[in-house]
């Protein structure tokens, strides 16, 4: 599987469609804002009052989010101007990069309204002037020339590998690191995050001048066990649906053994790869939960439970569909998702049901 | 009609896309290439040996043509590094810009690709990094923070008006500047045209570094006479299908009376609108013909004139389709361009059909 070619969220506007399921992420954003206020406020002030800014949304995806962190990023520029009496806000740069098959034409289409619309939600009166690029390519690469970026945003994208881990023995019955994986399987996927996290770590290191700031979350973990329920639990409702149809002799089992999520979710141990790697300075490391119905309460809400269920089982169609489509083919996407998505609704009637995120903060040593 | 929304080549790479259909553009960007060679040698030469260099194409479109201008501005740069004997590459930048409803998906499915043929195809060892970007928008309002561009080259996109002048009499019967206009349409188009290209040059005025370098290709005229052949005749044609539609009973007219083609053909006296705005001195003002079988030589080939004919047509469906449909609608789409391309045949068969390119290549005040 090149996981450059599949790895997508679903395009367009439509049902299954990222771009309108993708409240999760959009919860996710909003919780880890104050990091991102922190770590501009102190950007500025390095660059002291700064005339222009180049700004990278990296794994942008594409739907209402995509623009959303633009905005909630100038509107935090705003906001720090003013409080510190500059004069007026810098030009922006705003890079959005995803793979290469992400759906840039869709957020292409609002760029001229997200434009007009910044205008209105300034503080100030100055008009805020904000130049949108989509950058293809996969971030696991050099994106940009040498020190020409200033600040580095990335949410739930860096758990996605750039390629499925090689395996010595056969991730039997599952697709994801489990506790029925053979221990090879998780050294395989811990390795394979190691050095992908190391190449994103170096390539931006290039890229970001001396001082610039990378604020990072990924969905990850709170244990140190990388087969932990909190991160592995969505995958595991999932190999569920793909195991009964196999017993059912729906899919074949060499497809099944065959299939891997090409995905890691680090601990906050996370802050080591960066330590080692050398080049950025860790400002905060902060972990949070986010229920699967996106509210970030601890009681579990029992009402309307179906149709959360629901709803968590159309966003992990909208991120996964791609995958499983390439894999499994046509005939059988419905019937996996119509299972996965029950699966789902049952586990959140049940239990509380949750994911651990990890967000990094950290500057680029002089 | 918004032209912002309407005004774009015909998408993907199916028979009548801009992709398939754009050999003409594509013969018109080698013809032009001694001056974009002399234009690039110069800023070389202007920034000392540049580390690294921002190129942007504007009304980039979407097919082989696309990465081919970058790939040739690449080429270029290498063999006159290579000529003086530089020791490196400059990373380069490279910005495709296009309106916001260009498909760019179709050409962020080959950057990858074009990046790793761009290794092969340098004369040195050294292997170039392209970083590329794109950027939707009207090329009619600023696309990039102040002096951050190098170099600018646009083809046969500026002949495109930012939308249809404001008439106060019909151009009853036209679509386009014709001998039987009234001459308030040829101002109102005229006018149009200075008023875009000013903010043209103005925009890019702030977004170019002094000693930047802009080249620009742009459909035109030889003659003095907006309503001369060289530039209108290819339109005729289409007002003459229109026409022959609207007494068949199968197009409106009402309909036809309200269409004009959002467009305007400059002679070589556009340099008087450079001088004008002021920002910019012109290096060198070109004028070339290409026939419309994209050969150059002038002599009329009269064998294969009808695939030439159902070639053009294509080409000029590619160019024409959305903004046709968006007027008159499905319905009656496919009997237009059956009319089109066999008024299209016809005429190639019968006389010397040629369009006309101004090329003018300026550099930025200091």
């Amino acid at each position: 599987m090149d996981v450059s070619q599949v790895l997508r969220m679903n395009g367009g506007d439509r049902d299954y469609s990222y771009s309108n399921n993708s409240f999760l992420q959009r919860k996710v954003i909003s919780m880890t804002k104050p990091i991102i206020d922190d770590a501009l406020a102190n950007l500025y002030l390095d660059m002291n009052h700064p005339k222009n800014l180049i700004m990278a949304d990296l794994g942008c995806s594409s739907g209402p989010n995509t623009l959303l962190v633009a905005s909630e990023l100038i509107k935090s520029i705003d906001k720090i101007r003013l409080k510190l009496g500059s004069d007026e806000l810098p030009e922006i740069q705003f890079y959005l990069n995803d793979l290469p098959h992400n759906d840039f034409n869709t957020i292409f289409h609002y760029v001229s309204k997200f434009q007009k619309n910044l205008r209105n939600q300034m503080l100030s009166n100055s008009s805020p002037t904000c130049y949108v690029s989509g950058v293809p390519g996969s971030f696991y690469n050099r994106l940009f020339p040498r020190k020409s970026i200033h600040f580095v945003y990335s949410s739930y994208s860096l758990m996605w590998l750039s390629q499925v881990p090689e395996m010595v023995n056969t991730n039997k019955g599952n697709i994801y690191m489990s506790t029925t994986s053979p221990p090879s399987v998780i050294k395989a996927y811990h390795e394979q995050f190691q050095n992908d996290f190391f190449t994103f770590l170096k390539c931006r290191a290039e890229e970001v001048v001396s001082g610039g700031c990378m604020v990072l979350t990924i969905l990850g973990r709170q244990s140190d066990d990388p087969c932990s329920k909190e991160c592995c639990y969505v995958w595991d409702l999932l190999a569920t649906s793909l195991n009964d149809m196999v017993s059912e002799g729906l899919i074949e089992e060499e497809k099944l053994d065959s299939f891997n999520i090409p995905q890691y979710t680090p601990s906050p141990k996370v802050s080591n790869e960066v330590e080692k790697e050398g080049s950025f300075v860790i400002d905060r490391l902060e972990v949070s939960e986010v229920n699967w119905d996106a509210s970030t309460d601890h009681n579990l809400n029992l009402s309307g439970e179906h149709e959360q269920g629901y709803n968590m089982g159309k966003c992990m169609r909208a991120v996964a569909e791609p995958l499983v489509l390439s894999h499994f083919g046509e005939s059988v996407i419905e019937e996996v998702f119509k299972r996965y998505t029950n699966n789902i609704k049952v586990s959140m009637s049940k239990e509380k049901t949750t994911l651990v995120n990890v967000t990094v903060s950290m500057t680029r040593k002089g």
